[in-house]
């Protein structure tokens, strides 16, 4: 690894330029390698099993029908998330139109209302979700996140206001921290009384099986603890295959309890014949059960762990030097930095100079305004050690010279 | 063929019953045999043939990314609509998901509004079309159908009511009589002002290359003739494999001219990573172009014709005598059956009776509301010869015995 001379980075700073690289890490992409550990789910099934399967399941999955999932692909996301197959509406790529897909329909279905309904945006946060609710209409009130999750003081008080309606929550592996949501912080978003009837969790449970340190995260369940203070309809989950099996052709679930699961079935008897079943058919193959699923993900965190231990330990070295400060999570697709107020936006333009995409310095805020300019996402995934190496380099390279 | 004695039909209707018969023919679905022709496409593309692929263009088709889909699929659908592919959006199963997607835009961009907008639905018609302005609280108004389309001086009447926001069209085979839109018809509605500068022609084209007697249909191409007109945001186009390739797993369009297009595309970015691209590649392969679908079509084509034989030759046999009128498509899913007025929810009833599904009575108009309560949509395709002969005969007797 490069040792970066710390009384004079600028000199380094400017060799590198000279190597004119091109590295894009803006997003948490899983690397070529860790697509290509689901080759096998891209082998067509034989046609005996698809005639297998329907001769036993009277489903033809070759022809329209099913609109909510294969009731196996059901089992599976069932397991991932310790709940009920009947709670799990399977759908296609990607989670984020489910996740619009259910935002839209509290709208459609009149329970909340465009300019008026305001969404709880736990930041720094995904840029996804907040270019949901921007594209929506749906104003957005920035909470501080902590280790242990959310502000709850701020939430609960903001709670009490009718207008909110909502909040977004990634409980595993937060994006971009990688913290995961304590107990308590997950016991009283479920406990807290809400003045709007139809306020939901918008729980995007992404990372849900993605720990590459130690054991996987077991936090309480969200949806038998709703249940338990009396507010069942409360979350909607969110899980997705994305980052288990292919990107690019994968299969992604939502699911919740009544009243609220009625209100998004009733949409989509409305909306859509069905996803895909062949590809749900084959990821049942492919992964047959949790333990199918998380023996696959040992192969991920064998791919991810020397990436976050690499960039851990440059980030260690020099970030300090500059007053940034850093996450190091167990689980997840990011590390989130902070700078000192005011030089994010140097940084990702520092970067960029010196041919390091990273993710745009404001983005990880409702509207993209980070209110200090400090928060940063740095996605690790999808590059070479090599790459990364270097990537890390810049990035360290950028903030102590910015 | 079974004949029937037009003296007694009662008896023979009879002695049907306690054959008790189990067949379905509610739905349009295309029959295993016509999916078969399609088995190439469920094969696993090679890696070699993806690697190949991403160096050529590259995309990486197993990643994130291509929201609106990959460039040859794209070729493909703007050469069965003969339109650019720029106007293109691709997406996955199914299209009456990005119909409902497309609808629900007009309503969340501000263009449409719930309870108030109304849109003009050609009777008989699509019972899933209704089903979306049903969900999303879009009042609607029957139009009768003739021969060359909708009443066309009825739509131009209506549409200076600001309040009507937009119509649905199946121009081609239309679902369920098999008509096809007349040039002047097509002209028309490109033509006509409307008081909403909003509104627009949801324009079904699902059976675009379906015909199975004589030569592919070939009506003024809405697309142009509207920006002829000065209104080339008016049409968004939607067309579907799910009756070329795999119902089950197929992938389909919507398209549009701007400024429409611009509103479908902001969606979009909010709303998706991308839609399974794994089985585009599959489709680009199989079918490659216009000719690979129109070669293929003429395999169902092959199937399709002697069902729709046999339903004709049995219906202009027993159908007069009842007082009843049936059309005779060249193409399309359906027959589309006109009782003598307070006769067809008895006739669907009787066929049931003898263990005979018929799409229920009333579905082809907006509400289940069939004012006359005669018209009747019959669908042969997924029937085999068998069953269809046997399916035939109990309607026509469900009719003379009602």
């Amino acid at each position: 690894m490069g040792a970066i001379n710390l009384q004079n980075p600028t000199a380094r700073f400017s060799a590198i330029k000279d190597k004119k690289l091109s590295i894009d890490a803006t997003r948490g992409k899983p690397s070529m390698q860790q697509v290509a550990l689901s080759d096998g789910i891209l082998a067509a099934p034989p046609h005996h099993e698809i005639e297998a399967y329907q001769a036993k399941t009277g489903i033809d999955i070759l022809n329209y029908g099913g609109n909510d999932g294969l009731p196996e692909m059901k089992n599976i996301f069932a397991e991932i998330l310790d709940i009920s197959p009947g709670d799990v509406i399977v759908g296609g790529n990607s989670s984020l139109n489910m996740m619009f897909d259910a935002v839209a329909t509290m709208i459609l279905s009149g329970l909340w209302v465009q300019g008026k309904s305001k969404i709880l945006c736990p930041s720094p946060g995904y840029d996804r979700h907040f270019a949901i609710c921007q594209y929506l209409d749906l104003p957005m009130i920035t909470i501080p996140m902590t280790p242990n999750g959310p502000d709850m003081d701020m939430v609960e008080e903001l709670a009490r206001d009718p207008d909110v309606a909502g909040m977004w929550c990634v409980p595993v592996f937060s994006n971009p921290q990688g913290h995961v949501y304590s107990d308590e912080t997950i016991r009283r978003l479920a406990a807290m009384p809400t003045a709007n009837p139809h306020f939901k969790l918008l729980w995007d449970n992404a990372y849900s099986v993605h720990h590459f340190q130690g054991a996987r995260p077991a936090p309480v369940n969200i949806l038998p603890e709703c249940d338990k203070h009396g507010h069942p309809g409360r979350p909607i989950i969110f899980t997705s295959f994305a980052k288990i099996s292919v990107p690019g052709a994968c299969v992604v679930c939502m699911a919740a309890a009544k009243p609220t699961v009625d209100v998004l079935r009733k949409r989509l008897l409305a909306q859509t014949i069905g996803p895909d079943k062949i590809n749900q058919f084959q990821h049942i193959n492919f992964f047959k059960n949790l333990q199918g699923v998380q023996a696959h993900m040992e192969k991920h965190a064998a791919i991810l762990r020397p990436k976050f231990e690499l960039v851990n330990e440059m980030f260690s070295k020099y970030l300090p030097e500059a007053g940034a400060t850093f996450t190091s999570p167990d689980g997840g697709y990011f590390v989130s930095v902070e700078t000192p107020p005011g030089h994010a936006k140097k940084v990702v333009a520092k970067c960029k100079e010196a041919g390091v995409l990273i993710t745009d310095a404001g983005a990880t805020f409702p509207y993209g305004k980070d209110p200090f300019d400090s928060n940063i996402r740095f996605a690790p995934s999808f590059l070479s050690m090599d790459e990364l190496e270097q990537a890390a380099e810049v990035f360290c390279l950028a903030v102590l010279t910015a």
